[in-house]
């Protein structure tokens, strides 16, 4: 990973504001898709943006998601705007003024592509639900030829992406407002699994609850 | 808010798929804006769509926040999509194809308003703030006259809008799948708050962590 070249700086991807909060790693984006599960995923229908939340999986060069979820855009070719935002906590200043978030996040840009092939939708497919649950590409039934045709699958090249990421407490630590005698810091947030709930449906001899399923409960989503 | 009409069907709010997903009340908006805290701001930006998260606010008719977060776009009036999107859990499914999430999610159309006078900035800082860290506008120091001028905040009516909601088990349990022998079932998650973290910047007198923050560790933030 250390090898690669760092993120390109194009003109949408430089930061015009914030600067410092940028990273330039491809390993910071990487770092970035790994603690998420749903992006929003932005596209232009007649001149209008749309954003429409969806799951995704990601290798070292391509960002995987279903490609329904944009159906009344996709059909074209056409830019879209990835982005994945781990929301990490509040950041209480003294005044309002400066209050704010700390967030990790990633913008992806590109023209995503149709995955048609039979071997690389199953690749894309096998990284989606393996990011999203590990284990469970082989546990669960997998796809039939039909329902493999029937998946609309794209991939986004990372190649032209943008990283932000926020961390720490407020800024006002050493303003005037220090001599407030107000509490500031930072109220973090996780999202943690809770305890897996069985489909009503499953027969009354209890199936059990897979391991890597199981094991989740009370860890946080965000490993990455 | 009963007496309220119900969320209009325009073209692009109209659900083309999962139509059994869609909700139509504007108390069903409403209840997913208040189960969030961070939104997808969706804007085009020389024909190509850009997806920023913002912190929000809102109240029964617009949903407030800064217009810093667009500043390359939001010069002009232009339209956005902002989408908040509440992840609920997994739907692990019997077979790959079936898998899916539950989520709450609501998209607002329009095209944002330049809050300018000063009682509604006010106005609309106070309910970002308060939505965000309920109890904080009181606590911490007002925005000054300079702070105030400095801010950029956006309304954005509810007027146009849509909801979708899935909740609930995987729905292959009455398919052949069923007979697999497979768990199947929901694997919750949940934001919660952590403990607040001091400001290394505090006096070593030690400021106590106000009632309305302290009160917050592990409750879930999707209180809506």
């Amino acid at each position: 990973m250390s090898d690669r070249p760092a993120l390109s700086a194009t003109p949408r991807t430089r930061l015009r504001r914030m600067r410092e909060k940028g990273r330039t790693q491809h390993s910071d984006l990487l770092a970035v898709l790994r603690g998420g599960l749903v992006a929003h995923l932005g596209v232009v229908v007649d001149g209008c943006p749309m954003v429409v939340p969806t799951v995704y999986g990601h290798d070292d060069d391509n960002v995987y998601f279903h490609g329904s979820v944009a159906s009344r855009s996709l059909t074209a070719r056409s830019e879209v705007c990835l982005t994945v935002t781990l929301f990490d906590g509040l950041v209480l200043a003294r005044s309002v003024f400066e209050h704010g978030i700390n967030y990790r996040s990633a913008m992806i840009y590109g023209v995503p592509r149709a995955v048609t092939g039979r071997d690389e939708k199953l690749h894309g497919l096998r990284i989606l639900t393996e990011h999203v649950a590990p284990g469970q590409w082989d546990y669960a039934r997998p796809p039939s030829r039909k329902e493999l045709a029937a998946t609309a699958l794209l991939a986004l090249s990372l190649a032209e992406a943008s990283v932000k990421i926020r961390t720490g407490p407020p800024d006002d630590g050493d303003s005037p407002d220090a001599a407030l005698g107000l509490w500031a810091g930072e109220l973090p947030v996780a999202p943690r699994w809770e305890r897996p709930v069985p489909d009503p449906a499953l027969p009354d001899a209890a199936v059990p609850v897979p391991q890597h399923i199981a094991g989740l409960a009370g860890r946080r989503l965000d490993r990455g």
